[in-house]
């Protein structure tokens, strides 16, 4: 059960309150909101207790669900989640949103004409890795906070948001100065102390799904972020791992249409990892659209075959363009733009 | 390698010819289609006996492949098999194909009705099962041949093709008096007798994916079927088994993307196992034609809730009417119809 | 629930009983076993109807179960099933079983040595493939009836019995005269007219796990054959397809710790599909025995490299030889011999 | 190809010898180890610059592997990593070594009682965990800082050693304070902050492998911790994700085999998570040992259905007792005590 206080309800009010609750056996954890503070009840409730709670003149409203993810669930925000950014984008609205750039941010030069191309598809948020999970400690771990400053720079040139990853806790802070968005890797689906710091920020954060996970257990690291209080959480399908050996990864859709109903969180498809292949990206990208999804997130470079990382997966600027252009003709035939 | 003889070489011109080669030490596997025998030769072959072949006057042509499916791959017919259904429904065309009904025929009025509300949907074909794969033998098996001239009956009258399963290879050439398309379900992805002697008929087949299988499984199973002289297979995703338990199969849309590219047969797509969960089909419907799927094999009942097998992914009637107008519209952005 | 008729009961009074049983709505499906018949109640029955069938005349005893596999589960035979074979082997006993021998019956030497070499490590059962069932049309496809002929002769002489695979339904009755034991492959473990068939021959099967199937399937698929009055069911682990790239499949030793809870039908293990590497062979074989298998198959070949099918995973004979002595010592230290 | 560097060279000379290097166009990572310092050369590397190298006074001499894993790699250290705990435990040796205890400290006495009975079963470590990674935000999160001093004073007590889960980067100094070994849990695997961090200390870490990950992706997360110096690094299996619905991992002991060839890591395998059901642990327990593995990692609990977490896949102490028994008789039996 979660309870929602009062918008801007004093401290002093929500501790008599919380005492009220203690003196009634109910533990909850606060949820600090921008305007309003919500208490979650972990277990269970009487039903004496819950009409007492439900008429209590600090309580605005109470919400009962009897699912294990609280804050995630549907029945939180049958509306949907809308999560707006600076530069004026909104994802998890009629408009599809496109995040495109390349795997890792190289040089100054390469980001700086990426960002022009990306802008020039009809892209909204310039994608770029400055510190890269790599699976070997001899691959190219990224550029580093310079490469931060180049992302950021490039952005703001062509008037685009920036989404760019982070592996380390103790990085956090300084990537916020450069962000608009967090993206958090596949491998850090379960990194929770990443997930709780995450929560006390207010920037979006976009979770990818461990290519392990269940869509269960998608929505309770949702939950994790949910919980510090950082409503903006856009959950991300970017394959899984199977038995398939001719494609990188098992891109699941299946997850979006499944989400679309229990979740009133955006939802964002990534048919670059979920294929690993430059030639079907568009196909899929056309295909998670028509599933539901509220936006994609592409690889795309300069000179694909030079990318120093992911370069069989990455489209060139070219193949960008069309994928814009194809998947917005799909977005329109499924009442989205 | 694959040498084509001439249309319409007599068998003694042929017998010449494979002697010649046996000269040669070439062995070649005759593949005898409509009007024309093809020579499969699955070795290697050395550079001046090719040429000798390739100018002799009783060949046509050769063709040169390294992939392991040599009918099934893409160079054998780039511009794409069509498939022709007596009452004038082509599979593989511009045109999306939806096969729709029962999962199992289960009485005469139930596939009755079906039958009509198929039709009034807008889909070309009729499915139903007469002889059903169970997995345990306490379940209902089908009701066998009167099932099949139910089946037949409810088409005819309402003008649609058909399409049935066939388990036994010592039932095709029975099955075969009742059905326009042969289903070949997922557990016999690999039944190589069954593969074989429909590779000896003449009416199309429809392969569905093992739900272990690769693409390279797949393509070298429709291979067995072409290497009969049987040139009418369809290919259909159907899920594959993975770690997720939301749905009952994931729904490996990658497949089509990647088929797509490798081979000349038409691909289907069978939203209703690939997820088992009737509120996700519509949405998994648009995302594979989006995807370049060239139609859709969906379960669809009467009254989903009393379907004697797999009623939780049957969709109703009105659904399947609803899904055949938004699948059109995902079609027509995709320059289908 | 499992209806025990009195042994020896004649034809008439079983049909006079299942009158009786009609009469109270009770649908059964009758198992002819050796001198004995069991009738299996699908449904549920009332506890009057019970009351009444346990206390007939012509009822040994009534058997309840709430698995859906009622024959294969461990209830029905909590002592566990052993079984004979002609030159005494016994399945199911405390003595481990070595089945081993090449993949394919290639030639009647290969096939003569093979057996010698068998003999000679202490195996008791000669494997060898005449009916292949290969992933393309262009692989070796066995050596057919006289491979039968070959394996036969080789076992006799070595006094070993002998298991093949079984592909065809139609070929049941022939290869019947050759084999101690059917093989059902992996590929063909819900190929429901092949097990139907299989029940009625009173040879022992071993009947491979699906690559795909989960427990519960796999005894289900012991169930079709149980189900025709065939007591003589092995079943056998050989690995499932999964993510994992560096071995041919992942063996899963886990089902045969879960199996031994479950079932009482003996269980063998496969190590070298299993793996797919002859480096791991014996490891496994001796992790197979401790986790309670009641023996192994083993692909031995008297010239690994040289194999026509599956020669990475081949065992050398001296190989066979240090694992048999090797895998009896761990069968020691868990209660075997 | 690894460069080592004569033991105890001076920072001077090694500082002198990498400018060597950067003269020939070769760069290095520099390993520090206890009294040697390893250069690590990711790159390719010319004929003649080897030879230099080589002969070079500094040098004590190379080695090349074509692994990606150079340090994880069995030619790095063909006589095997054996790991010594300040309790003379040694992981790698002919001894198995049995980690035992709770899946959580949950309380002083709980963990007092515990560690008695696993000092009685034969175990030698004492495992539980104060900082949990749980799926949900609403589970019980661990008692964090006062259950490792619980922990610590209860293994002391008995002459045990500990071993207990990190999950956050900066916890691990605090952490080093308590435990005798670190464990990285599955969901951490591919944590690179946290692998890096470790890397640095000198306690022994447990790498769990990531429930999606391959071996090579399991070598290579390992190859982050040998690579910043600590050579003590344990590999553990406990289960992957797949289809299969009945047991809550599937454990691979493949894995062991696999890396026995592969590495000269110790590999430990925990039957608990690998199967998620205590009746299960036992036996497999037995075929890990004979598999090749150096140890186990068991959860055991006082009381089993009263287990905060994992109640499913604790066992007894009674059951823990059996087990080391029974363990013992396997290991002898594969020249193991």
């Amino acid at each position: 059960m979660i309870i929602f206080l009062k918008p801007h309800l004093t401290l002093d009010k929500e501790k008599e309150f919380r005492k009220f609750l203690v003196d009634r056996n109910v533990n909850v954890i606060p949820v600090r909101r921008r305007d309003q503070t919500l208490l979650v009840v972990a277990g269970r409730f009487g039903e004496l207790a819950k009409r007492e709670v439900e008429n209590h003149h600090y309580v605005e409203k109470i919400l009962e669900t009897d699912k294990p993810y609280k804050l995630a669930g549907m029945s939180f925000n049958k509306s949907g989640t809308k999560i707006k950014l600076p530069k004026g984008t909104v994802i998890g609205n009629k408009h599809i949103v496109i995040m495109a750039g390349p795997c890792s941010v190289e040089t100054k030069e390469q980001i700086m004409t990426s960002a022009k191309e990306v802008k020039d598809s009809g892209s909204q948020i310039l994608r770029g890795g400055a510190f890269k999970p790599r699976t070997g400690p001899y691959d190219f771990q990224g550029l580093g906070k310079i490469g931060l400053h180049f992302l950021r720079e490039a952005a703001d040139r062509m008037n685009l948001s920036v989404i760019t990853e982070v592996l380390d806790v103790r990085d956090i802070e300084m990537i916020e100065k450069y962000t608009d968005i967090f993206q958090v890797g596949t491998r850090n689906m379960q990194n929770y102390p990443l997930l709780k710091e995450l929560g006390h920020s207010r920037k979006p954060v976009l979770l990818k799904r461990g290519m392990w996970a269940t869509y269960k257990e998608l929505l309770l690291a949702a939950e994790y972020i949910l919980l510090g209080g950082n409503e903006n959480v856009i959950l991300c399908e970017r394959g899984i791992r199977t038995h398939v050996p001719e494609t990188r990864f098992t891109l699941d859709l299946n997850a979006v249409a499944y989400l679309k109903h229990e979740t009133h969180l955006p939802v964002i498809v990534d048919p670059s990892h979920g294929t690993g292949r430059a030639n079907m990206v568009r196909a899929m990208s056309k295909a998670a659209i028509a599933a539901g999804a509220d936006g994609l997130l592409i690889e795309a470079h300069t000179n694909p075959l030079k990318s120093v990382s992911d370069a069989d997966q990455a489209i060139s600027m070219q193949e960008l363009k069309k994928l814009v252009k194809e998947v917005k003709r799909v977005a329109e035939a499924v009442d989205r733009k």
